[in-house]
């Protein structure tokens, strides 16, 4: 093919498919505005004339795509907002966006791999459920920064909220409204729990109170299932802190379902402000995570080890300061970014 | 450059590389399992010796990639069992994956740009809340297939639930506890918002009944707000059926806040039978939708419209043949496939 004499240009093809420059590359490259049929005839004289698009501009161009990927837990209200919020945040930094979510049928690894396949320069995971050795690996060494989660391993950066800050503003209004016996449902594995649950018996036991902590869980289900539990028992106590708003929506319906009034009898908190938080019939006090500034950081910190990072540096550490209270942890050790939380009072903890 | 002699293959590459062929063409091809140094370095290399892969192979690979777009709301929790069903779907089929969810920050139109640039060749768009006109733009010409509303123009293929079935089943099911006094809260715009409310009409009118119908809408907040305003009124009904579970538990909620009870007071149904919906403290009667047969279908309707699809058709059309119910409305009309839904009866109209 390339003994057609001269070197084939997209003019060339243009010329033979009576089609505009613009409009071969466009179908070319696969971008929008061209329909099916006109795209199928240009590549099909594209491939007759033998038409090479410069190896380097091409290998250029497959190296630096631009696009970020995210990688999210489906069916949780709070990686909504996550995603949105990093929808956004891709756009104000220019980088394109593709999507995973993990799913009953499709696995955390899985979908990373797609994002690879999808020719994203580096990665958010966000909540992540899997060890760190199998993202890592499923991600083929691009780059990545984890949200919602501890660092994972030594270098990897992590943005999350300060849960030890959040948990302790709702543990000292709760007391401050003369309750004292306070249990925190747990998150039962989920990203965390730990950071919580140590956060909350640390701020009972700094009031010189016991922190008890139950096995709850992430979804209604889970809240359901506990006050169950601490009602069969007998040892319902003044309030419950719920792991995240869906199980303090399922301790909350179980409470009103058995006939105790809620917050006179029990009063009940969640963690994240999702949108039911907020319904009027719910009306639930919770800890609202700062989604801009989470998604702000964590894109900012990804964008400055793309390959297309080059020039952006100083306008990332320059016009745009990160809000964020953290700093890294050491230059061998975690790199872990800090949001500070809200508390959201509303009336079932009034 | 092609001025090194010779043709440069990918295993002159390889050689040059000091790495395996196999390495090579992961990292030239974006492919998993090649650190992020490993890839940049045989990018370098590739660039350097002018490798140019065969560009008829490679217009052949852009023009099929073998992946399918999968356009979303973000928020429902019926969109995510629809994802999820779409991901194990395309991986029976024998397709790659990518996600686009619209959120606050991010539209469809923008969504779908996205899903042709990561070079889909065709796309399902579900629960789409915008213009045809402009989906139709934004996909480029790539085959559509819509889901979970009624074919928007000639030719194009949707596939959704027998919604008049199943409102039909509910209706029935509710008026046999001996109830006659029922309000449909609708879907205020929502895609299927108007088959269901028409369904609900006609199954009442059936019986002889008149069918209320109030503004309702798809979220908590418009089942809490369609309750108040009910009660408001003086006007609340023996049985509430919502446009679906999210609108039918913030129904329930706000009865429970306002001390009816449910179902003795008030009866509740929703739709699509989300997982909350099955929480022992919600007990929600619902429709579900079959998850399953709506994905196969809408995926293999696509599949066969790709530039892939040659070959595939015997299989698709063979030994896996549609469970569905409904078949073309004609040669030049709307095409839809319609996917028997089921009663779910729980505790809430018992």
């Amino acid at each position: 093919m390339s003994g057609t004499g001269g070197r084939v240009t997209i003019a060339t093809v243009a010329r033979e498919a009576g089609r505009s420059i613009s409009t071969v590359s466009a179908a070319l490259n696969g971008a929008p505005g061209v329909s099916g049929a006109t795209r199928a005839e240009i590549l099909r004289v594209a491939a007759e004339l033998g038409y090479e698009a410069d190896p380097r501009a091409r290998l250029l161009r497959a190296a630096h795509t631009g696009i970020v990927g995210v990688s999210c837990i489906a069916g949780q209200a709070f990686q909504v907002q996550l995603v949105d919020g990093l929808y956004r945040a891709a756009r104000e930094h220019g980088h394109g966006l593709s999507l995973t979510a993990a799913t009953e049928h499709h696995g955390e690894v899985e979908g990373v791999r797609g994002l690879v396949r999808d020719r994203c320069e580096g990665i958010v995971v966000v909540d992540s459920r899997i060890p760190y050795e199998d993202l890592a690996s499923a991600s083929a060494g691009l780059p990545l920064v984890v949200m919602c989660r501890p660092s994972p391993a030594p270098g990897v950066e992590a943005v999350r909220s300060d849960d030890r800050a959040g948990m302790t503003a709702l543990v000292e209004h709760v007391l401050g409204t003369g309750r004292r016996d306070l249990v925190h449902l747990d998150g039962a594995g989920a990203s965390c729990t730990q950071l919580r649950s140590e956060a909350f018996r640390a701020a009972m036991e700094a009031r010189g109170l016991p922190g008890r902590v139950v096995p709850g869980g992430q979804d209604e289900e889970a809240g359901v299932r506990a006050v169950s539990v601490l009602a069969g028992r007998g040892s319902m106590p003044q309030a419950l802190l719920c792991y995240n708003d869906h199980a303090a929506l399922g301790a909350l319906l179980e409470l009103r379902r058995r006939g105790l009034r809620v917050p006179q009898d029990v009063a009940v908190a969640g963690y994240d402000d999702i949108p039911v938080a907020g319904v009027s019939a719910v009306d639930l006090t919770t800890v609202r995570q700062d989604v801009e500034v989470l998604t702000d950081t964590a894109l900012q910190r990804l964008a400055e080890r793309l390959p297309c990072a080059t020039g952006r540096r100083s306008r990332a550490g320059g016009d745009r300061p990160a809000r964020e209270d953290g700093a890294p942890l050491g230059a061998v050790g975690a790199v872990e970014h800090t949001v500070a939380p809200h508390l959201v009072v509303r009336g079932s903890t009034a």
